[in-house]
């Protein structure tokens, strides 16, 4: 018998004594998960243990006998029972063939994921939340919320807006030569976006934005503005493919999207809005259409789809204020304590 | 002005004010929000205070205002700066306009959702946790896993069935009136489920379920099971419409979708089940609308939709392991210690 075969028909004896252990303190034939005899048993469970694909039937029988050995009432020989399952979960866990060994973690995906428990921050990585939403899920207002909670920036479309325009008057005041606005060299945005683009910048930049529609001209500015925040600071982002953008230059983040049922939000948006029922279906059909089509138009993938966000939130579950607390606990922020107390 | 316009004024003064203080303490024209004079300028915000559509754009101000605050350099500032700030937001948070002020929660959701931070479990509630997964994502690997750290039941399709199975052969004793059987009844599973069900019970559940084909009868008998389970103990439950299943019947639980990329299951069924790539989307694909059109079927809604579920997971963003613990974290449990200490 080879070695990994032996190790393999060891643990199926352990778990056929367990199975017979818990069976006598059950004191119940309907306690007994194996009931041909032992020799067969053993043999069997060998099996399913040496071939894969039914690593989910070897889960099953061992689920059955501890889910059984729960009820035992005697304390003491339940402690003893489980210790026994714990340690024969592990021994088949340490088999090569073991259940469990081979994950589904996407080390490229993994490695950008700031919100696992293993990652530890590196000196210059940031957390940046973005955050996609379906129209009326309030999926800005617990953006908005959480960046408050955790003290730290908000952008939103209109904001970005407002910070390019600005970056523009800087950028056009340089290349004038405008002495009079030097001193906005200080300027927090000036510093970190706006670095002395020269009039051959200016120039470059026309030829790779040249042919472009307004639309993707914009895209690609915000796109670079976010790149270059996200090395700088951390914040909340709401929409713009951010995540995508984020995960395409390797830039650690974590992506969540927001939305609720449609009643709920068809709901919601006719009280915020003080619209009818007719009136808030079309503008949240439009709205989620439009958002549906800026986001696969610029990353390729499903907006919406669960696969490619980290996490996916309900916020008619939760409402707005303990959607935020559930995110903090998962980035395993107590709330209330800022983030930037972090490891150097 | 009515009482509500002159709040929203006097609001609209103290943010005006406030983006002058932050204005002058960064000391850049491009740290200023309001490029208006002070009236023009505070009629605007008043404006965008009563008029509720704009909601958004007032939150956008706001963030543009708090992002530049916190680039202030003398700490004492921006201390006294962020005070005003948080000042201003609490008061907009209490007109009755104010933002985020209709909330998303849908009350009847909520009620059943026991991942809230403001639910308290009640003596009787128990934690259910419904897990729903795409085929490859580990989704059952993590169901497994949670149940283990959380010390409590775990249930796949093999197992329900074996614990009808059992609870067939209980009751068909009891009906044929084997003496032999009696000491079954001590049974856990005898006790809960198969309470006595006589020849009378039986003739009715045979007309219940008359004209039912196999597939819906089991779907019916195992509907039955889950709602007397969740009533009676902890657990995890692969699959099975368990979330609406017990949504319907209005018993606590939560409801969780796992999944992750399709190439990435791809990748790990070929390496699980030793297939070639090939077989492995064949499988894959086979088995994904399996679920989808019995999930569909059962529950009338749509498999893998985010609004369908509390929560949807990327497996690939966290593995395994981080899964697990990141739920754990979202439940409010630290890793390690047992569910079952329970407030009564």
């Amino acid at each position: 018998m080879e070695e990994n075969q032996k190790k393999c028909y060891e643990i199926a004896e352990r778990i056929y004594d367990l199975d017979v252990k818990v069976y006598e303190s059950v004191g119940s034939a309907l306690g007994r998960t194996f009931t041909d005899d032992r020799q067969t048993c053993v043999e069997n469970l060998t099996r399913l243990m040496t071939l894969r694909p039914q690593g989910h039937l070897l889960r099953s029988e061992l689920a059955l006998i501890s889910n059984m050995a729960r009820t035992i009432k005697d304390e003491e020989v339940k402690a003893e029972v489980m210790t026994e399952y714990d340690a024969i979960l592990k021994a088949v866990a340490e088999l090569p063939d073991g259940f469990g060994k081979v994950d589904i973690l996407n080390k490229k995906r993994a490695k950008l994921n700031t919100a696992r428990t293993k990652k530890k921050f590196k000196k210059g990585d940031h957390l940046v939340i973005c955050i996609g939403r379906t129209q009326g899920s309030a999926g800005n207002d617990i953006g908005f919320a959480l960046a408050d909670a955790l003290h730290i920036n908000y952008y939103d479309v209109e904001i970005l807006q407002e910070v390019l325009k600005r970056l523009d008057v800087t950028n056009d005041a340089k290349v004038s030569g405008d002495k009079d606005q030097d001193g906005l060299i200080e300027d927090k945005y000036q510093k970190n976006f706006g670095e002395a683009k020269g009039l051959k910048q200016k120039l470059h930049d026309f030829n790779r934005y040249h042919g472009l529609n307004k639309d993707d001209a914009i895209f690609f500015n915000q796109s670079d503005l976010l790149c270059k925040m996200a090395k700088e600071e951390d914040f909340v982002v709401m929409g713009r493919c951010a995540d995508v953008i984020l995960a395409n230059n390797h830039i650690p983040h974590i992506s969540i999207f927001i939305t609720a049922p449609f009643e709920q939000r068809v709901k919601r948006y006719m009280e915020v809005n003080n619209l009818s029922l007719k009136q808030a279906v079309h503008e949240l059909k439009k709205m989620d259409k439009k958002h549906r089509k800026y986001f696969q138009f610029y990353s390729g993938v499903k907006w919406g789809d669960a696969e490619n966000y980290d996490i996916c939130f309900n916020s008619a579950s939760y409402g707005i204020e303990d959607s935020v607390e559930i995110i903090e606990r998962m980035l395993n922020k107590i709330p209330g304590v800022s983030w930037n107390k972090k490891e150097a």
